[in-house]
């Protein structure tokens, strides 16, 4: 059997990471790479991978299985997922959860006048965490559901603190509160505040001379970001910053507490949890296995836009089923 | 909508906690217990619940749109599910691994003859602990997986220190080694031995002036059972052992590490865990979720033998896909 054939839409952080899975998928294959930069200033980690400028996309629809598209939710994936899906089979990770309806909608309906698969929201937040929810609700109707994140790097917050004036740069934590976990856990069932279940932890980079009580206010004080949190603010130097805090970890856990049974009802907590090194190679590795669910998906002549939560698990494998059933089940 | 009707077949532990996760479901209504008992010996904890011998399945044909099968793995199942199939859409917790393959062919072969849906091996393990393995593999391909199961009562290995002469009644726990789950956890890799994986707790009740030393004896050197763990007795009387040992806990984690990246590859370590105050019960919440699944999959038009892999999540629920897009993703 050939390899699926992967492009990918958008070279930043989770582009590389989406390259770099496919090495890891023995049953896919990078051909292409698209990018509104100048294709001669993108050089992919991976030899005879070409580059196009992301207008020539409708030119290599022949050559391409799936496109696997990296851009941001904010702008680009709302204008860039539709107009692609009219195109190819398409896998994004649109992540403004509140905004997944809208987004939905106009995938499925561009997908749907073309016949191609477009699985939105792969990742894991949207994502795995996504499916750990809805099998916990599935089997325990009474209960009650909790997300924890990180330990873990929030892009969205780092960049929140590195727009406030005499910020060079900066790096942001989110960090669950290890007693708030343990109450769920224990299945107390705890009404928890915004401020209960996580701090933010920021480590920054000042300019010289800056008033460093100035940020430090104008961080723990920045709304919506900030000011619902127990924020700290750690003041360091460029180098201190680019030694321990290169990477992009992330993770977080998923918990459902809920009862069975009769009037002594019994307890049960599902834990779905992850520790992740790296937050977009993990994420593009989720998005390469939907790929290939999304391949397919499409050859079994289905369209339209998909979640993970209509994938059914064995189309993210590799494996065919009957190896699965023999050794996974 | 009218409600799903769900049979059940056999009425032991297994069989109750299906009725009582019936309770639970609203799209769900239990209609009858089937029985090979006497059914005037078996009085269902839901008022209206007919009860019919086991023998009379054939006539309830109409009347029922899922049958749930509450019977073991050992002797029940091979030769019940196979044949329901042939009457009903069914579910069954099959649960001898090795099995799998061969049960999943009969049972596939009879459910397609006469077009129903027959979802088998639901529960926990095989189950949601099967799906947490599959999507693991699939999204970090390079990795090692790790199950553990408890601390929980195995009712195989409880049956088994029954059997031993001089024993009145006993309760097993499968107890995993806190060293070896860190390990695991820290993404060390470890290579673990069945002995250092679990330990087993054995609480027995001796008949009066039994050799005690003999029956120890018998228990930690019972090939396959005990023989390959590091297994301790307390003998204690039966009124401690209903008073202490009632319950029937269980759980455990599956976990995979695994690598992503270029050559300083970075680690990331998924973990999927269970606490369940009852093991029959919440092993009847997954198979009724399955049923719903199954009936909906019927109503497809889909046939033949499916698993857990085979069900999209969304299926699993009550909620309409576009609700769970819009609160759960």
């Amino acid at each position: 059997m050939s390899a699926i054939r992967i492009g990918i839409l958008g070279y930043g952080n989770l582009g590389r990471g989406v390259e770099l899975a496919c090495r890891d998928n023995a049953d896919t294959e990078l051909v292409a790479v698209f990018t509104r930069r100048d294709p001669s200033t993108v050089t992919p980690l991976t030899d005879g991978v070409a580059v196009y400028p992301a207008d020539d996309l409708a030119a290599h629809q022949g050559g391409i299985d799936v496109l696997v598209l990296g851009g941001g939710s904010a702008t680009d994936l709302p204008e860039q997922t539709p107009a692609c899906a009219r195109l190819f089979n398409v896998v994004d990770s649109f992540d403004t959860h509140a905004n997944i309806p809208a987004h939905f909608a106009a995938v499925d309906a561009a997908a749907r006048e073309t016949g191609h698969v477009a699985v939105i929201s792969a990742g894991w937040d949207p994502g795995m965490f996504s499916v750990a929810r809805l099998y916990a609700n599935a089997v325990l109707p009474n209960g009650a559901d909790y997300t924890f994140w990180g330990r873990g790097v929030s892009q969205g917050h780092s960049d929140a603190i590195r727009r406030v004036p005499g910020v060079v740069d900066a790096r942001q934590y989110t960090v669950p509160v290890p007693a708030a976990m343990e109450a769920v856990r224990a299945g107390e069932n705890p009404q928890l505040t915004t401020r209960q279940k996580h701090t933010r932890e920021c480590f920054v980079v000042a300019e010289e001379g800056a008033d460093l009580a100035a940020i430090e206010k104008a961080i723990v004080e920045m709304p919506n970001y900030f000011a619902d949190y127990d924020t700290t603010v750690t003041f360091i130097s460029q180098a201190e910053l680019d030694r321990d805090h290169a990477g992009i970890p992330h993770g977080g856990s998923v918990i459902r507490t809920g009862s069975t049974g009769a009037e002594g009802r019994n307890t049960h907590v599902i834990e779905y949890s992850l520790k992740l090194d790296s937050n977009p190679e993990f994420t593009g590795s989720v998005l390469v296995a939907c790929a290939r669910a999304a391949w397919r998906m499409a050859g079994e002549g289905m369209v339209g836009a998909k979640t993970v939560f209509d994938i059914p698990p064995a189309y993210l494998s590799a494996t065919d089923d009957a190896e699965l059933r023999a050794t996974m089940l």
